[in-house]
């Protein structure tokens, strides 16, 4: 690498090469345009950054990122209290929020059981899960992990978990994606939507 | 877009999807990122952004950036003051750099005369190359700004208001790149590289 002019770039290009996905050469890129643009672009982006760091929480109902107590899904009127989506992270949240398919609730896990990693059903928030089907009115559970072996685990943990509970548990359906051609499928996953196969339907 | 939880979380992605190359899936990356490391990595990709942007300055001498008053290859005595490569802009110094090819000093002109943009030569800082050459000993003067219509039309206006100026005033080479294979090779480089022809030497 050569060797730069300025040590306070070299730490600026330092620190965000950390960021996944950013090499040296991208972060000296953004490094630059930042030297290039105004002082405030910078300092804009450096206090939404602390800002986010310091002050972010997680919601005390779902376990959500959200800036108050209580998140913006959980206290939003319009939504669905009864139905209650299961899913690892808050990233899931996001996908599924994107689908514009669900106007339920969520709960965060923060994980799946994954001995491997040392993530055991203590480390995750199914007792909370467990206790929120006692306290609220909870009409139905989809369980919306990750479809590995991880996934199943937690899905068959949580299941056992909820003896006591009277609801519905459902789990999001696997198969291929829409738009597959069917040669380029894995066979499980092939093999696995001829097993589950629906009743087709004409709409 | 999906409705974001957290406006904290939302503000952080839109500062940072600001950045060149960086749209807002990977900027929610990056965010989510920071939120599952420390809070110090956060801090410091930010007071390194911050202290860059407010103590950067350019070098008195060949208006690199630097962190002092003279850059730290200006102020390395094992450079060879005689010799001056003329750059458009500070990115040109680190590629020169990499090539570990060049010993000389530099000096940043902060861009080229480009009448579509409103860059005059009044913009660029070529009186006070012409100042350097007045007041340092310069043997050999290196023009290696950009091989476009504004890079020539620099070299020539620079050639022009170097008029005084005793010593020698070349520019770097133009040609089919290392590696490259002819057939690929643009007309315009294939045909000067043939004008531009050297006398093979072996080695």
């Amino acid at each position: 690498m050569a060797e730069y002019s300025s040590i306070l770039l070299e730490n600026a290009v330092e620190e965000l090469s950390k960021l996944p996905g950013i090499g040296k050469k991208t972060a000296l890129r953004l490094a630059l345009h930042l030297l290039s643009e105004e002082t405030c672009e910078t300092e804009k982006l450096a206090n939404a950054l602390l800002k986010m760091k310091h002050n972010i929480m997680l919601c005390q109902r779902c376990y959500n990122i959200s800036d108050e107590k209580t998140c913006a899904i959980c206290s939003n009127p319009h939504r669905d209290e009864n139905t209650l989506c299961v899913v690892a992270d808050m990233r899931d949240v996001l996908a599924i929020e994107c689908t514009v398919s669900f106007n339920g609730l969520y709960h965060v896990l923060g994980g799946v059981i994954s001995p491997i990693d040392g993530i055991g059903p203590n480390d995750l928030r199914i007792a909370e899960l467990v206790r929120r089907t006692q306290t609220e009115t909870i009409n139905e559970i989809i369980l919306a992990l990750p479809a590995t072996i991880e996934g199943d685990t937690t899905n068959y943990y949580i299941y056992k978990q909820l003896s006591e509970y009277k609801g519905k548990i459902t789990v999001i359906s696997k198969g291929i994606a829409v738009g597959d051609a069917l040669e380029y499928v894995d066979e499980v996953t092939l093999g696995r939507s001829i097993l589950n196969r629906t009743v087709f339907t004409q709409k």
